[in-house]
Formats: structure tokens, C-alpha cells, sequence
């Protein structure tokens, strides 16, 4: 039985660029939780007006694409929690707006409350790995310099499968690419809004979209695995 | 075409109960929010020492399925930002472990910030509607002392299906009734762990359980919502 192989790609997570250290909202969240500026990730919630103040200065660029853990923690929430990982047939791929690359274990224990997966996600880009050396089985571990095309490649997956607003609205072909043997590598975006900015077309890629209207991407996450899994059952169930 | 009414059954949401309101855990996170003990909500993050000193005094039920916004808020964001809801085919319903039955308007849009979500939920549960009445059209409204079975007749449906993990695992039961026609209330647990608590049995109604694992209730969320609106897209394509 072939995996899901899903890449939340070109993901708004990242820690808070030098042009935004002292910027005061960023100080000021920095202090709050006792951590320097360069050590916490940057989130919208708390440092919009920093990256307004930059990007009007030119040091700081897609700030309507940056600063979004909460899209990647719904995503992971959606994706680990599902039928389809607890039966072994997922796996999760981050790869970040500046070509971090990070695989997650299967049996990662997401943690619901925001401020902990943030702080989780912070170890992570400082370390490389959680936990850290040393202390047992790493949960999730993060490559600097892999663009998405590479790490797509490193997955093995046979096929790929493209979703953004610039795909084809085409449900049945959802389907047949889900039904049909071996690895399959779907990718989404882990960013707000708009068509990914890497060039996927050397994969050859089905390229798609659900529906009409933008999608969260927990939502395009969720009809993945769900469809994925219901595949592979009516499959199991009658194996023509 | 049939409307899906989910219902968010025994909700673990709910104010501060007095029994907790003068414990340092309870005062502590009130005084950091600047509001008072009885106007914030239960939250075992932060409540979790009150819960269970209170419990041990007689004081306080069920901690382990008490305190959990955390689930309601998921449970929201998959649904409401689900394909289903934008082609207008939802209703979400919350019932409180207390009985209460919280109306929610299709096109309400959830706070992704859970502290956000968290004073919305506090708003609604102290005014009875958000926003306050002379503000513009309810996005959620809350009555009192609406049993769970009155909240299910009172949506209307012709056909009531219970998840839970005293259903029978068959999957393609739930498949047969998502896809007939007229109005189906689907009931879910919005709180951790067992099965309910309440007896619908005076429903006749369909026992269903997804898989042989305990699963979140947004995980059961997604499935649901993703295979009614395949069941009604695969109708509409082969009318038989």
C-alpha cells in the first residue's frame, strides 16, 4: 500500500529576522517571555506592525505571507491526529519560506495550546531537533538549505500532486491520483494566500484545486488525508 | 439537496464554576486577564490544580472531561472553514455539558488566536449572543437549559447519526446515510474522552464509531464534513 507523502511547502514559519530585532513589538513580545528577539518565531499576532514598519523600509519583504505558525500548527493538528497517520500511511513534511526542510515523526504528540507549540517550534530551529541531542528519539528535525524540489525528491514518492488556486478544478482526478499504487507526494501550501512562488513543473505535476474558493490549509489538508484514506479502503475493499 | 446539521454534543465548555473561584490557579489567571473569576472560561491549562483540588473535595465532576475550549475551537475551524459550509450545506450546533445550545451563523468567522476565541466564547456565555444585541445580526446565540435531545429535534432532521465509541465500526453504514436524501444532525462529543453521557436512544438513531482508536473530535469533524460533501458532489454526478 503506497504512502501520503504531504508537504506543507513554502510554510510562514521562521524566527524573527535581524531587520525587526528592535523593533518595539518585538522587544516587547521577546520580553515577555524572557527569550532574546533573534530566539522567538515571528508571528503576526504579536509583531504586525513590525513587519509593516520593515517592509515600508524595504528590509523585509511578503509580509502578507510571513508570520503564520498557526497555519502550519492546524495543518500538523489536522494531519497526525487523523485515521490515515494512526494506520502508518502518512508522512509530514515542513518545508519553510526559506528552504528549511523539516521531517516529523509520525508519533509526534502535537500540543494543542498555541504558546507551547510556538515555544516547541522555536527549540526546533535553534537546535535542529526536539528533543535535543541526547535525550532520546528526535520527534521532528530541521535541514537548513533544501529547497522544495529537493526535499520533494528526497521523499521517493512516484508521484506528485500540485494543490493551489492555479490548479485545475477537478475532484475525479483527486481520486484516481490518490487510488493508484505507490508513494504519492501532495503538496500544500503552509502560507496564507496565493500560488506557490517555487517552479514545481520539472515533477510533472498534477496540479489542482479544490473548488472554487481559497482554502485554509488545514481544510485542503483535512480532505487529503480523508479522501487518501477512504481510497485506500474502497481499494482494500474491492481490489480490482 | 440535505442540510448536515453537526452537533457539538456535551461540549467541555463553560465559565468557571464557584466552587473554583477563589483557588490561587483560578485568581491568578483571572487577575492577568483583568477579569473576574466567574466571567472567565474553564480551561485546563490553566485551571488544571483547581480542577482537581476541587474534585477531590466533592466539589467538582468529571475533571477529565471539563475545561477543554480548545476542542470546541478546532472543531469550528475545520468545520466552518470546510467546502461543505462555503456551498452552504452546514449547521453547526454547540451543546454544553450544561446544557446549553449555542446557535452558530454559517459565515461567523473563528479567531485562529485561541486567547481571541477564548474572550468571544466568554462574551457569548455572559451577553447570551456576540455580538451584544443593538450590534449588528447574532454570529452565535446561547440559550439555557436546552437538553441535548430538545437541540437535536429542534434542528429538524430526519435522520440522527451518534459517533461515539460504543458504535459499530462500519463504515460504509455511514456512507449510505450521508448520501440519502433530507436533513441528517450528526452527533459528535465536543470534550476528551468516553462515550456520552446522554441517552439518545429515543432517536432510533444510527451508532456509528470511526475506526478501532479513540480519535479527536476535529479529526471526526473533518471526516464527516469532507464525506458528506463527496457523498452529495458523487449524487450529483450519477442521479440515480
Amino acid at each position: 500500500v503506497g504512502l501520503l507523502h504531504l508537504v506543507l511547502a513554502e510554510s510562514a514559519l521562521e524566527l524573527v529576522p535581524e531587520p525587526l530585532w528592535s523593533h518595539p513589538a518585538v522587544s516587547r513580545s521577546a520580553k515577555t517571555r524572557a527569550k532574546s528577539p533573534r530566539d522567538i518565531l515571528l508571528d503576526d499576532t504579536h509583531h504586525h506592525s513590525a513587519m509593516r514598519a520593515a517592509a515600508q523600509k524595504r528590509q523585509f519583504a511578503d509580509p502578507e505571507r510571513r508570520g503564520r505558525p498557526d497555519i502550519v500548527h492546524l495543518a500538523l493538528l489536522v494531519a497526525l491526529e487523523s485515521r490515515l497517520n494512526h494506520e502508518g500511511l502518512l508522512r509530514v513534511w515542513i518545508h519553510t519560506r526559506d528552504d528549511r526542510w523539516i521531517e516529523v515523526a509520525p508519533d509526534l504528540h502535537i500540543q494543542r495550546a498555541q504558546h507551547r507549540f510556538i515555544g516547541l517550534m522555536e527549540n526546533l530551529l535553534r537546535d535542529g531537533r526536539v528533543p535535543p541531542a541526547g535525550k532520546g528519539e528526535p520527534l521532528m528535525v530541521s535541514r537548513s538549505n533544501v529547497t522544495l524540489a529537493d526535499g520533494i525528491r528526497s521523499t521517493g514518492a512516484t508521484r506528485v500532486v500540485v494543490l493551489d488556486e492555479n490548479g485545475e478544478t477537478e475532484d475525479s482526478a483527486l481520486e484516481a491520483v490518490l487510488s493508484a499504487s505507490g508513494d504519492v507526494a501532495v503538496i500544500v501550501g503552509g502560507y496564507p494566500t496565493g500560488p506557490f512562488r517555487n517552479d514545481l513543473s520539472a515533477f510533472g505535476p498534477v496540479r489542482l484545486r479544490l473548488g472554487t474558493r481559497p482554502l485554509a490549509a488545514w481544510t485542503v489538508v483535512a480532505e487529503i488525508v480523508v479522501r487518501h484514506e477512504r481510497a485506500l479502503a474502497n481499494r482494500g475493499a474491492d481490489p480490482r
